[in-house]
């Protein structure tokens, strides 16, 4: 959000400290009065989906039950389940934080943290995400696949709730998106549109990709079976990855060949 | 569903026979009454969804019009349409059927039928997509194209009326899917995500790819023009396909190259 | 839509005169009458998107309205909105007019006008980024970019509000579609499902790519960078594009390779 960003962003609090979260939430009300103000005919909508809230959990619980209910899924229901996950699991709440600031860190069009928090589908379905790998862990699987189905038919992203996601995710555009049961990624990486973490067809079990922190996977790349994707590695756009990929190396290609250093990593938005 | 398969299946009536269909019925309602036991937030979807009705056909018709229907195209047209298909067509029963068996024998992350029919928006879209072509062979193209529309809002995937479909399809994932209006699929056909069967743009007539039972189409392949996909063929993920590939080969790349036995399928999930 | 065409096309007014937003009107509703009276189960959905409205502005304003509205952004906001700015803008209803033709004459299965109004997301995608760019260009973000991110959850396409797009654009199929903020498209060109003009996330600024008039991508094609698409030029579907293509060539493969003439065109639906 370099060059666009409309809203200069005062001293930053410490990361991962106590006043993060609410430091953040302070901005994206202030970022809402301001278009509110600037935007009349948003005014109804930043107010129900920001204004009105006390906290960064209910704004997002509220926004995510809006946007993933149905006739048969009721937005009550969701509400009460994704404000419980939220309230209760500080680790939820510190991954929300972390994928706004990786959004506004890292994507030269994100404007502002509230931009992120109500239009980046592919933020918002990596924390329905989280709390259906929550409601997985609990053993509460018909709910948790529900869910997961439902964040399919609404934000066209697929990640099975068994799936391992770490924080600071930047999910940029995400549509089509496919992350399988066993599959991991860690921290700090960034996935564009199209990108599949797929089985090989071959085997049942741990068949997955494992992401290493901070790599950078490219619009179209589909990486299949249970290999290795080392960290701040690169993986170019409409690459086919069928094997491991050391750290801090770049893979091109269909299929996928590495390339040292750090030539055409092929990326972003 | 090995691995994660919660409902252990029992002793399996012979394959289309009449019974068939009745034996997966009691499956999954009795799969959707321990859901709505062990979870009872679920309990008002599965009862709406499921349990309230007299018979497969019945929960399937609810279940589509429900996601389909809009603001101008009604829930109760829609219902009307799904359940008079359903009940006057034994074919297309026996092929929601077939999709159910294929989901559960083929996708290890299917851990229930009850799970494929409510959760899995290729099951669903493909279903629908029958009534659209039944449609189609009435002369009753506007409806067809109004509902092929919604399923492409809905389920991100685009299949043409008149396009012809085997029964035993597991469309897995199933976002961006696109099926152009000549082309035809066999039996027991597995397609994964973002799988193209489209025309060159060089011709218009019978312009798209005839593809035989037991074939394997991976993720983001993308088959163009009117060539023939041999019976038991696979086709690499992220593939451009533009001749013919015999039965029981496997195609990969960009151009597709052949390459004997079963080396690398790189499929599924 | 020739060999299927249903709808036989009277005498045509001389292209961007006064009459051609009227002449397509009136087929359009000709159209409509036709199909609700073969239809009486779409006569109502008719009556309501097409034949109650006096204008084709009005129609398209009211359909928009309809499919991208939600619980916090209301029909009637909406339909304001998209009807106050093509009833300001000539340009606006001028690109419409185009679009329309477009599909009508290089898509094989478009059947109809009314068949594109009503039921290509790709068409609807176009004319609702319009309107962005229109509040964009005053300075209106906030609303610009909560209508983007509305267009990218009910069509699955991405398109910045900056991103300027000329007319007679057939976006076919449609689902996935991604342009960047300062990606520009030219007159006549024709996007296949899936394609990305994205950029290469080692710059920001002026950072997308720029394509030329008359140009065709092929399905999932990715096309990055700040590079030249010249006019005429055929994008390979599948291909990953990373250089210039010159005016009338043939780009294919991962990394795309420049082939003469108009070999292999892999293109269309």
């Amino acid at each position: 959000g370099q060059q666009l960003n409309q809203y200069p962003v005062p001293t930053y609090p410490p990361p991962e400290s106590d006043d993060e979260e609410l430091w953040l939430w302070t901005q994206i009300k202030a970022e809402a009065r301001r278009d509110a103000e600037s935007e009349p005919a948003l005014a109804s909508y930043l107010y129900s989906t920001v204004l009105s809230h006390p906290s960064l959990a209910r704004s997002l619980a509220f926004h995510l039950a809006n946007k993933l209910c149905s006739s048969t899924l009721l937005s009550t229901l969701l509400y009460d389940l994704f404000l419980h996950s939220l309230s209760s699991s500080p680790t939820l709440r510190s991954a929300v934080v972390a994928d706004l600031l990786a959004a506004h860190q890292r994507d030269p069009a994100c404007i502002s943290f509230s931009h992120c928090l109500l239009n980046y589908k592919g933020f918002l379905a990596v924390q329905a995400h989280r709390v259906t790998h929550l409601l997985w862990s609990q053993d509460r699987r018909p709910l948790a696949l529900a869910l997961q189905s439902r964040i399919s038919d609404v934000f066209a992203v697929d990640i099975h709730p068994a799936a391992r996601i770490g924080k600071g995710i930047l999910l940029d555009h995400a549509t089509g998106v496919v992350i399988g049961e066993t599959a991991v990624v860690g921290n700090n990486v960034s996935i564009l549109h199209h990108v599949t973490l797929g089985g090989t067809g071959k085997v049942g079990g741990d068949r997955h990709p494992k992401i290493g922190d901070g790599v950078l996977i490219g619009a179209g790349a589909t990486i299949l079976g249970n290999i290795q994707i080392g960290e701040g590695a690169k993986i170019g756009a409409g690459s086919v990855v069928l094997i491991d990929v050391p750290p801090r190396t770049t893979a091109v290609g269909n299929p996928a060949r590495l390339i040292g250093g750090k030539e055409k990593p092929a990326m972003h938005e």
